[in-house]
């Protein structure tokens, strides 16, 4: 009588996912704490301070007494400095009424599904993508459509073959990465008219994961947001973690239509009230003031970037682009395999573990792997690993494939 | 062709309720700028800066870098505390993995029915009480049983055959708000056991709603966690928010059975990743540090209490008792309106504004109403308006109702 029913968990979580890689973090602590040198390159964190105006402007912010409830979209001075730098970027008119602040970026992946998503409703997604796109349509009752990437010449390529074949009458959003995690991949132009054309043409509404907009090396990041009759069907993520090295302090946007954005506002009453009001005051400071400090963070990927690209390269078995954009590269790592005679993703992880004590995830940590992928590809992240470190354990790597 | 549905949002959102609270404040702000004194007792904010040694802590953090990722279930300092500190409150044993650290008290609401409740399942919850209970019950597909209060000799008591009657072979979940927010009561050690019995006997999980469980001026807090049988089926909503004055901070935990708390800690992943990294820190030395901050956030809370009941007390046709916790009055109003010949609450709402310009919230603020309900209450927050204000503006109100 007094044991609580074993079965209690509602059925809902027998669905709900999350991010394996995770798990890899732990392997590798668990084999550094026994005395091992780790490279990390399995981290989608950042080992950079956060500029430091911005720090001022939280600490300024605790001062002028900013600790107690602000709005649930957001201060208005945070509204107006997103709208205003994303509708630049994207060459599109935003108005405050157009943002709501959220606690990161990922709160948006919830909210635009709870807000558009009826229970049998099919979604695109991509995969290998984010991890938390395939749990949270599957917990809150959508069917989950992924689609992959075919290798192109410069990049990895929208499998738009796929993506079309897999429209059905259900099919009601499509959540795209555009900047990609992990795969580095971006759309040329022409992708992105498709894929709008496509959404235009089906009616489906567009989740924009731009989380990674602004961490690029040459070029111009494209939303297709900005593209014809997409500003009304296209609700953007997002985040300061990356630009701005604010990761931990969990800062980021829902940017779309102003109806599903006071339904996200909504949203956010009943989940968090709001944001951390002081940190939205950083969050301003961060968009207004001083770019040098994310300029320098910029300068700092960059040269990790090149230094893994180039060893990479020389690994026998590997083959790996050359991405301009994401702090990720998702070598193809077939070959490296069959010279080593491993088998299963868990086989390459745990032996680079342990024999150079290189760490990454593998394309198994970002969504379920599609019918018919033979080629195997690892993600290296250089966020949180320095450039000697990345000659240091890619060196290592090479002798091991050698 | 171009333009989105219509009807795009998904049907779960006309179930999705709010706070209606905030426009009471946008009334009172829109009165007040037009160059009226508001006395602001609507607000649940409050107007006391955080202690000086938490903020130092979260200075302190973010310059020793604790600005990236951090655990999805807290830093395990934060778990530790939040167990210990609990544990001895409560006189149970928790442990860090009976902790999972939030952004605020509120998304344990959300978390706890996402967990425990299947659409259909019904869930006993206050009525007047936290007005998210009710929407999130709703929009996540649960049947709410709102259950009230009746007068007692010194406070409201749970309406105890209400809630029986109310349960049946669907009934899953029991919200319980002790130390209740509106009505400031406290339940006396007889109902809560009451309760506990209930709960085991039907089987029901139980969400110990104890956001106010250290605003109290005299007496002892009592959970229904500690009661026999109870810490297994039991998840306590802790916060920060008020004992610290920290609303906008946005910290909280869930505290209960460790497989339920590890699926909450499932669900941090995917809504948020984790709490702000160094707010995590400021917790640690909210919980473990100086106590004197806190003990004078108390005493100006008590003094106000003391400054509000009394001069409530003088205003005829206005009865008020005399909370011991909570920085909430809710006071029968049946008189006054007879008196002043005022039909609705939202007449008496705005006749005080704008002939006393004192702002406050009424009992259709907390929930809907329940049949049979007669009696005409509004919730006086003494949390965010100054002893001096407090006199002038209910001096006032005792002015308007003679």
């Amino acid at each position: 009588m007094s044991a609580p029913r074993t079965t209690a968990v509602a059925e809902r979580m027998g669905r709900l996912g999350t991010e394996t890689a995770f798990a890899v973090s732990a392997e590798a602590n668990e084999w550094r704490n026994l005395g091992h040198t780790v490279y990390p390159f399995h981290l989608g964190d950042m080992d950079l301070p956060t500029p430091e105006n911005i720090v001022e402007a939280a600490f300024h912010a605790i001062r002028d007494g900013k600790t107690g409830y602000c709005p649930n979209a957001g201060i208005p001075e945070l509204r107006e400095a997103l709208a205003a730098d994303v509708g630049a970027s994207h060459g599109v008119a935003y108005e405050p009424e157009n943002v709501a602040v959220q606690p990161g970026g990922k709160p948006v992946i919830e909210k635009f599904l709870l807000t558009l998503m009826n229970p049998g409703d099919e979604v695109l997604y991509p995969s290998p993508g984010f991890p938390i796109y395939e749990s949270q349509i599957e917990f809150l009752g959508g069917v989950g459509k992924p689609y992959g990437f075919v290798p192109g010449e410069r990049n990895f390529l929208l499998d738009f073959e796929a993506i079309e074949a897999a429209i059905t009458p259900r099919t009601r959003l499509l959540v795209f990465n555009n900047l990609h995690n992990p795969t580095g991949a971006e759309s040329p132009d022409e992708e992105i008219e498709a894929l709008a054309e496509l959404a235009v043409k089906h009616d489906l509404f567009v989740l924009s994961d731009e989380a990674y907009w602004d961490v690029r090396y040459s070029g111009r990041s494209k939303s297709i947001a900005s593209l014809p009759d997409m500003q009304e069907r296209t609700v953007i993520l997002y985040t300061f973690s990356k630009k701005f090295a604010m990761t931990g302090w969990r800062l980021g946007g829902a940017i779309g239509p102003k109806e599903l954005i006071a339904h996200i506002a909504t949203l956010n009453v009943n989940q968090e009230s709001c944001t951390t009001h002081f940190i939205q005051w950083a969050g301003v400071e961060a968009l207004t003031g001083d770019q040098s400090g994310a300029e320098q963070i910029l300068r700092v990927l960059q040269e990790r970037r090149d230094a893994a690209v180039e060893l990479l390269g020389e690994i026998p078995g590997v083959t790996c682009y050359r991405p301009e954009a994401t702090f990720y590269l998702f070598p193809d790592v077939t070959g490296l395999m069959e010279r080593k005679g491993l088998e299963t993703y868990d086989e390459l992880r745990r032996a680079a573990l342990e024999q150079t004590g290189v760490s990454f995830c593998t394309r198994l940590h970002f969504g379920r792997a599609l019918p018919g992928e033979e080629d195997r590809y690892v993600r290296f992240a250089y966020s949180g690993i320095s450039t000697e470190s990345i000659r240091e354990g890619l060196g290592r790597l090479k002798e091991w494939a050698q």
